[in-house]
C-alpha cells in the first residue's frame, strides 16, 4: 500500500477545513463601515481565524514533510491518519466558539483541547509510521527526538489549564506554539532527496 | 479506463462530506460555558458527529482497499460509484436530524435507511467491479464471501425497524456495525502487492 | 500543457458542488416525524436534489470520458473549462430556489437557464478541444455528431419557455434530458485504449 | 521536494473557495419571481459573484502556468504559497460584504485590500520560486518583467484609495484589472514543452 491516496484524501480534508472557517467571517447585514465591523467583534474573529489558518497550514506542511519520507503504509497508519483528521475537523467549531468568546474560560480551553487532541494524534501517526518502517532508519532519523511535537503537547495541556485562570494567557501560549512551528521542519527536509 | 480519476473524485466528495458535517456543531451565540453547551444538547450532537465521521472514514478506507485491486473500470462502475456517493451525500442530513432528535423514531430510522442505501450501493459496486474483472480471480479472492457487507445490510434493516420500537436500540446497532468495520479489511490487504 | 491539473481542479469543484447542495436539505428544528418533513415540502426538495445530483454526476462522467481522449490543452481550453464550471457553480442556487417553489415560473425557468448555460459551455469546451487536436481524428471520431449535446441545449431552451406556461412540463423536460444522458457515452468509451 | 502535492492542495483550496461563494447567492424564502430577486439586490450580488469567480479562476490559471515551469520547491515556497491561499480565503468574505453594500466605501475598500494582499502574495511566491531556481533561467525568462503583476498591485492600491471617494470608480478598476488578466499568460505558455 502506497501513500498516494492517503495524501490526496488528507489534502482534501485539510483544504476544506481551512476554507470553510471563512464562512463564519461575516459582516452583520446592516454594517457597512470598518467601525461597525469593529463593534461586532470582527478584529478578534479575524485574529482567531488567522491563528487557526496558521495551525492547519502547519499541520498540512508537517504532514507533507512527513509523508515524503514514507515508503509504505498499512491499516494502522490509515486509522491513525483518520484520527488526526478527526481532531482537525473540530478546529472550525472551536475557532468559531473562541472567536465569539475570547475572554471566557470554556471556549479557550476547548480550543486547546482540540489542539491537544490533534498534537497527540500526530504523535501517534508518527509512531504508526515508524512501526511500518522498522528496518529503515531514514524516517527515524528524519523524525529525530521530535522535541517540538512533545513540547507542543505539553504547552497545549498547560494552556487548557490556564484558560480557567486567565484565558488571555492560554491564547498567548497557543500563539507561541504556532510561532515555534512556523519555522519549517529542517530535520525531514534535510534527508529528502532532490533538495537543493 | 483506469480508476485514477474515479478515486480522486470519490476522495473529493468524501473529504467534503466528512468536513461539512462540522458546520452543524455550533455553540448558540450567548453560550460560553461547558454547562451551557450541555444544556443545548451538545453531547449527543458530538457523539452522532463522531459516529458519522467513523462511518464515512470506514467507507473511504474500504473504497481505498477495494480500488487497490481494481485494474479497469467501465461506465457501469462509474455509475455504481456515483450511486454510493449519492447515499453518502445524505449522511450530513441524517446526522443533523438524528443529532437534534436522538430519541425520536423517524430521525433514527432515517439514519439507518441512508446507511442501508449506502451498504447496498457498496455491494452493487463490488458486483459491478467483479463483472469487469471476470477473468481475474484476484478481486474475487480479495472480496471473498463479504460476510461483513451482507451482515451490515441486514443489521441496518433491523435497526430501521427497531427505531420505531425503541430508538436507542437502533442507535446501538448502528454503533455495533461501525465497530465491526473498524477492524481493517485484511482480506484485500492480504493480496495487495508491496505490502510488508 | 497536459490535462492532469485541469482534471484535478474540475474534480474538486464538481465534488464540492455535488456535496454542498445537501446543506439545504434540513429538517426544521422542531420536526421529528416523517409526516412533519412532508409538510415542510421535504419530498420535492429531495427530488430536486436528486435531479441536480444526477446532472452534476452526468457532467463529471462526460468530462471524464472527454478528457480521456485529450492529449494536450491550451489557454483557450482552460477558460472554456472555467466557463463550464461557472455555470455548474450556479446549480446549488437554482436547486435551492426550484426546491422551494417547484410550481412557480421564475425558479423553474432559472433552473433551465443554468442548465442551458452549462450545456452551451460544454459544447464550447468540446470545440476548444477539437481546435487543439486539429491533426488528430481520435477526439473528432469520439465526439461524433454529438446529437445528445445539441438535443439537450434545444430541450433546455424549450423547458425555459415552457416554465412560463406550465412549470411542471418544464421539469418533465429536465428529467427527460437527464435520463437520456444517464445512458453512458459509448462513443468515447469505444475508442479508449485498455478497455475490455 | 517536488510540487505535486503543493499543486493538489492549492487546487483543493481554490476549488472550495470558488464554490462556497455560491452559498451566499440565495433567494429569500418567499421570493418566487425575477422581479422579487431584483428587489432583493440579486443583480449586484450575481455580478460581484462573477467578478470574484473570475479573480479566483485567474489565480488558479496563473498558478497552474507558474508551477508548470517549476522544478523544485522548498519550505519558503510552501509558506509563500500558504500566504497566497490565506488572502484568497478572504475573498468569499469581501465578496459577500461588497455584494451587500456595493455603494459603501468600507466594503469596496476591503475587497481591494484583499486583492492587494493576494497580488503581493503572488509576487512574493514568484520571488521565492526564483530563489530556488537561481541557476535556471527558464522560470526567470518565463516570468519576464511581470508588468501585469506589478500593475495590478498598483491598481488595487489606487482602487482602495478611490473607494473612499467614489466606490463605483474603485469597482471599475477591479473589473479592469480582471479583464487585463483574462488574457492568458503567454510568457510562460511559450516556454512550456509539449505545447502545440
Amino acid at each position: 500500500m502506497t501513500s498516494g491516496r492517503l495524501e490526496a484524501f488528507s489534502d482534501g480534508v485539510i483544504a476544506v477545513l481551512i476554507t470553510i472557517m471563512v464562512l463564519d467571517l461575516r459582516a452583520p447585514e446592516h454594517v457597512d463601515t470598518f467601525g461597525g465591523l469593529r463593534e461586532h467583534h470582527f478584529v478578534p474573529m479575524l485574529l482567531v481565524y488567522i491563528l487557526s489558518f496558521v495551525y492547519l497550514a502547519i499541520y498540512w506542511n508537517n504532514h507533507h514533510h512527513l509523508l515524503q519520507v514514507v515508503e509504505r503504509i498499512n491499516g494502522t497508519v490509515l486509522w491513525a491518519n483518520m484520527h488526526l483528521l478527526f481532531w482537525l475537523s473540530l478546529v472550525p467549531f472551536t475557532t468559531q466558539w473562541m472567536s465569539a468568546h475570547p475572554r471566557a474560560s470554556a471556549p479557550v480551553a476547548a480550543y486547546g483541547i482540540v489542539q491537544l487532541g490533534a498534537g497527540v494524534a500526530y504523535f501517534l501517526l508518527t509512531r504508526a509510521l515508524l512501526a511500518v518502517h522498522s528496518g529503515d532508519t531514514r524516517l527515524a532519523h528524519a523524525l529525530g527526538r521530535d522535541w517540538k511535537g512533545k513540547l507542543s503537547v505539553v504547552a497545549y495541556a498547560v494552556g487548557v489549564g490556564l484558560a480557567f485562570v486567565e484565558p488571555w494567557l492560554a491564547i498567548g501560549i497557543y500563539i507561541a506554539v504556532a510561532i515555534v512551528w512556523l519555522i519549517p521542519d529542517r530535520r525531514i527536509e534535510r534527508v529528502t532527496p532532490g533538495e537543493a
